[in-house]
């Protein structure tokens, strides 16, 4: 292991340069123009996972992008790793507020800058060059690995819920790793336990057939609008709790060892505030701010509209009224069923004047590791020897859909154990990625193999 | 007086073609197109004045379409009605909707068909054509009338109220009639008595300074939408009754004349509410309908709009969310102290996370004419004499900014007697005129001017 690492130390000039070659390939999978520099991209990959030892390495044709694959399985008896990445990138609008050209990588202090960086090849050489250190030095891994890359993570990943279940037994393992979240704050490795889910519908409202005007009708009929905020008003109390009945019955409340855990990251709701321009925040009486994001569903209206939004004035009253409506949900919250129970409180509410229309748009489950689950324990071990400092344990407000699809379908526990950080500009001009998390991350993983292959298979 | 009406037997035909002949004309005052017809029609009406005996015909320049008009003042110690009207039509369109070209007059049945038939050409005939039958018949008026058709209804009257002002003295008169309603139902005469007024708002509330992801933000912010129903739900109770403090302080509760006189207008709720596809009505409870209509305030709010809109579904927490508000007043009701009692009132609901701007847009004055007023009374007598059948007292739920105009610098009762009818399509296709009333129209106003006569200066 000491020479393991040893070795890492006197070629991370090299990984450097080797990332650096891969971030000057433009593949960004949303732009047809670039289909070429995919291919490009699959092939440098899979030349890496050969030239590093891994076994079989190929590139998987889709309906899309194609998926770079590899393995190395001669570790008998131990867990197997599936490690997840994508090889595509972001468009790079605006070019133009770009500090240096996006494909043509540029290190400024700790931060290398490029379109990718962080999000997600800086993330997905951390494996291959640890890796790379663990065959390099000692002939063989103490884990069996298996390599999925996609190429169409920044496009939906629309083909890869097929791909997955046409190769289940292919990527059968014990534990999904994936590297592209961000860490909490800089220097402090992070690994993220909870992702929330989602049930999104649109709600429509038709008063009368036609727009009627304001004089004419005024006072006679029930006006869609006022319908709808009456309706939509009547889904949270004072206090940000969420009115619709049952709501709240499979929420998996929090444990007292998260709360604590969730209590040591530093949080200044002033701060916060005053970085997005709010005059003040707003949550759910009783949590925490972090609670309330990570850890508590939610009711937000995405969008409304009805009648005259023009300049001016215009005294209509609107045939219909309209809005789109999500909810962010926590295990072990099902999406379909509060979808119908959103619908069941809805239809409770709508008055005999009106037609109201009720489409379930999509959902997702929301996603929580247990905290006590060996592989997670196993990466906070290895980010904490790496980085020496004690792991953050975080949840994502957001959904990574594909989570709980490896979830299901490979039917493992899935480690988000990230190396982006809060600033990365990940989407955004100025993709940036830290040269010390690319060297502490290879270091991690080195470390976590080491730590999985010490657990019974 | 009988010679007259036989006059107006004996001519009626010609009456008709006189009025197909300007109907002929495409007076479209909001298409530039149409300036050389809009003097076209000027010209022919002051012709027309000056051929049945009007005085001092003539033709006055705005800054945009001319007022036509004329005066005939010989009937000393007698009082002066000053006739308003317009020469000026909506536009045509869609005009393959028509059953036969808006600028060819067709007769079918009772019915004329042209664009301007009833909105507004065929009314201002009447008055023309009574004069004509007076001034035939008898050689002089039993009243004073001043005659002034502007060309610009249809766009605004935008430049009515600076000629008005500029001219308050040549129109200076004791009653202003206006004939430009419709009639409640085919056969019985209406007089139309009071009007609504307007206030007219919009609010906006910023939460950030930039739109959100609901994953990464939702449960630490407040969502400016959810903000804007929870405001706006609060304009009403359930029962439909206003809930801003002090809004229903200066309203003038409709009296038990005028009541009685509502309640007996035949209104079919079931069938009303089948004519413009509304499951139900909806209104203020403790009134009837038409009250509700015509002689009580209203808050409708006539546009909504924030967020994500598009097709499918989009994550966001929007940065803005606005309201088009208003409120249909009635007299004695001030615009300006509703939209500030409005204000007071959404502002003590501000949540202190949110930004609001409230921005007055626009408003106007309700009115009312005492049923008791002498000029009203005497339409009502000249009506029921035409038409055989008693007088409908009606309101109007819209406003006629004009209406209030008149009666502040005129400084005199405004009568809107109507000889339109409800499926007339004034601003649609296949726009129509009972010829019946067009006939029984002008032997009314020969009547009212006989009945004006009687009264004091």
């Amino acid at each position: 292991m000491k020479n393991t690492i040893k070795y890492l130390n006197e070629n991370h000039a090299r990984y450097e340069q080797e990332l650096i070659d891969i971030l000057k390939v433009p593949s960004i999978s949303a732009l047809p123009d670039h289909a070429d520099d995919m291919l490009t991209m699959a092939g440098m990959l899979k030349d890496e996972m050969q030239k590093i030892g891994m076994d079989e390495a190929q590139i998987i044709e889709t309906e899309g992008h194609p998926v770079v694959y590899s393995e190395w399985l001669k570790a008998p008896d131990k867990p197997t790793l599936l490690i997840y990445g994508h090889y595509d990138v972001q468009p790079v609008d605006p070019v133009d507020l770009w500090s240096s050209p996006p494909f043509e990588p540029v290190i400024k202090g700790d931060k290398l800058f490029a379109r990718g960086s962080a999000d997600d090849k800086g993330q997905i050489y951390i494996h291959l060059k640890a890796i790379e250190a663990w065959l390099a030095t000692l002939g063989d891994l103490p884990v069996n690995v298996k390599l999925v890359f996609e190429g169409e993570e920044e496009v939906g990943s629309i083909h890869l819920e097929d791909f997955i279940k046409e190769h289940a037994a292919m990527l059968a393992a014990d534990y999904v790793v994936i590297s592209d979240t961000p860490m909490f704050r800089e220097g402090y490795p992070g690994i993220t336990y909870g992702l929330r889910g989602l049930a999104y519908l649109q709600l429509n409202l038709r008063g009368t057939n036609t727009d009627l005007h304001s004089g004419s009708f005024g006072g006679l009929v029930k006006n869609p609008i006022n319908a709808l905020v009456e309706i939509l008003s009547q889904m949270k109390d004072v206090d940000g709790r969420i009115l619709i009945p049952g709501f709240y019955d499979d929420v998996l409340p929090i444990t007292e060892n998260e709360h604590i855990k969730l209590s040591k990251l530093p949080f200044e709701a002033t701060d916060f505030a005053k970085s997005i321009g709010a005059p003040a925040l707003f949550g759910e009486a009783g949590y925490d701010d972090l609670e309330r994001l990570w850890a508590r569903p939610t009711f937000d209206i995405n969008g409304i509209w009805g009648g005259f939004q023009g300049e001016g004035a215009k005294t209509v009253i609107p045939a219909e009224a309209h809005a789109k409506v999500s909810m962010r949900l926590v295990a072990d919250q099902n999406p379909a069923d509060i979808a119908q129970k959103f619908k069941a409180y809805v239809e409770s509410l709508i008055p005999e004047s009106m037609e109201a229309n009720i489409q379930v748009m999509h959902g997702g489950f929301g996603y929580v590791t247990d905290l006590d689950n060996p592989g997670l324990q196993a990466g906070v071990r290895a980010l904490e020897r790496a980085f020496g400092k004690e792991v953050d344990f975080l949840r994502e407000g957001g959904s990574i859909p594909i989570v709980k699809v490896f979830a299901d379908i490979i039917q493992a526990p899935v480690l988000l154990m990230g190396y982006g950080l809060p600033d990365q500009n990940a989407h955004a001009p100025d993709e940036n990625f830290s040269l010390y998390n690319f060297h502490k991350g290879i270091e991690s993983i080195i470390y976590f193999f080491e730590e999985i292959g010490k657990l019974k298979d």
